[in-house]
């Protein structure tokens, strides 16, 4: 890795932490700038407007996520299999991971809904594509017979979000201990309800 | 209605719609002044603090939801019939609510879960009774024998919550035409599993 790309990654992690405190529209060069303790226009040589630090900060979270999960998830088997390797790395990932990406998306999503503009089309885009991820995963449960044939795939892929969503509001909010083994209780309920005949 | 009354609720229900946009801890009193097109020192009069303003808000919210979601679905008999009208009001809620409150305590959640203090606490509180209620209302459901006995009640309640965000989530920022269906499934899907035995 150059050496430029390098400090590039290492603005661009502290930027995605940032980010997941202060808001993905709250974070400005200065105010990065200031995190690092480095000077504004070092910073501003790196991404030249406060419009591409926050679209650079999405798409480096977007792909810390698809080496973290995605690319060993899908090392998996095709099946059950691969459906459960994705979400157990998913679930897992905020604990291994310093960026508190889970953290970061979940926050991102609520704060653009109603903020139209770039940033918020790359983030339906980036979000989208995991859910059609996940449907075409179940898709293949469906096909190798591990699923029965009437599932809805992407009504499949809409729930296992809803589960990540209430872990994240019972973990991060509420403090709930058991908020871990809620969602696999509900992931298996998922998975139970997938293989009978419907 | 007292008419102080009646202009501080006036004042509340704006707060709630400015809090849905700014998040909740944006909301200042000189911010709510300019919305309103009012003097500060006249909202400062009824609030004395950002803090007691930010708090009466995600209050008022909360009675906002008691109100037009609680209240009537408790009308409805003990048992899934119950369940069910708590479900179907809370979905269609921010339909017929100009608060949308929905909204509101969603952002607030993301907000909030790493900013301790005491609207955090408020928050945790409001979300936590709303959680025991729901789980209450599936236990009548065991009891009268609609639900099968080795139904978690508190499991139940988690995933409903799961529902709604998932279903927040893919109508307010992906823009799915289908979210509202999809909620709806997901719902008769937890009941089918209720209703089974285990």
């Amino acid at each position: 890795m150059r050496k430029g790309e390098l400090a590039r990654k290492t603005i661009l992690k502290r930027a995605v932490q940032l980010g997941s405190k202060v808001g993905l529209s709250g974070l400005t060069i200065g105010r990065l700038a200031e995190d690092l303790g480095r000077s504004k226009s070092g910073v501003f040589a790196s991404f030249q407007s406060k419009e591409t630090l926050q679209t650079e900060t999405l798409r480096f979270a977007a792909d810390s996520f698809r080496e973290a999960v995605i690319r060993p998830a899908l090392k998996a088997p095709r099946g059950e299999e691969r459906v459960r390797a994705l979400f157990s790395m998913w679930l897992d990932w905020p604990k291994y991971d310093p960026l508190q990406g889970g953290c970061f998306f979940v926050a991102a999503a609520s704060e653009l809904d109603d903020r139209p503009g770039p940033l918020r089309n790359l983030l339906v885009e980036l979000q989208s594509g995991w859910l059609d991820l996940l449907a075409r995963t179940v898709r293949f449960a469906v096909e190798k017979g591990d699923f029965h044939p009437g599932v809805d795939a992407e009504q499949f892929a809409h729930d296992m979000y809803g589960v990540m969503l209430a872990f994240h509001h019972a973990s991060r909010l509420l403090g709930d201990q058991k908020a871990e083994a809620r969602a696999r209780a509900s992931f298996e309920a998922l998975l139970r309800a997938a293989r009978a005949s419907s």
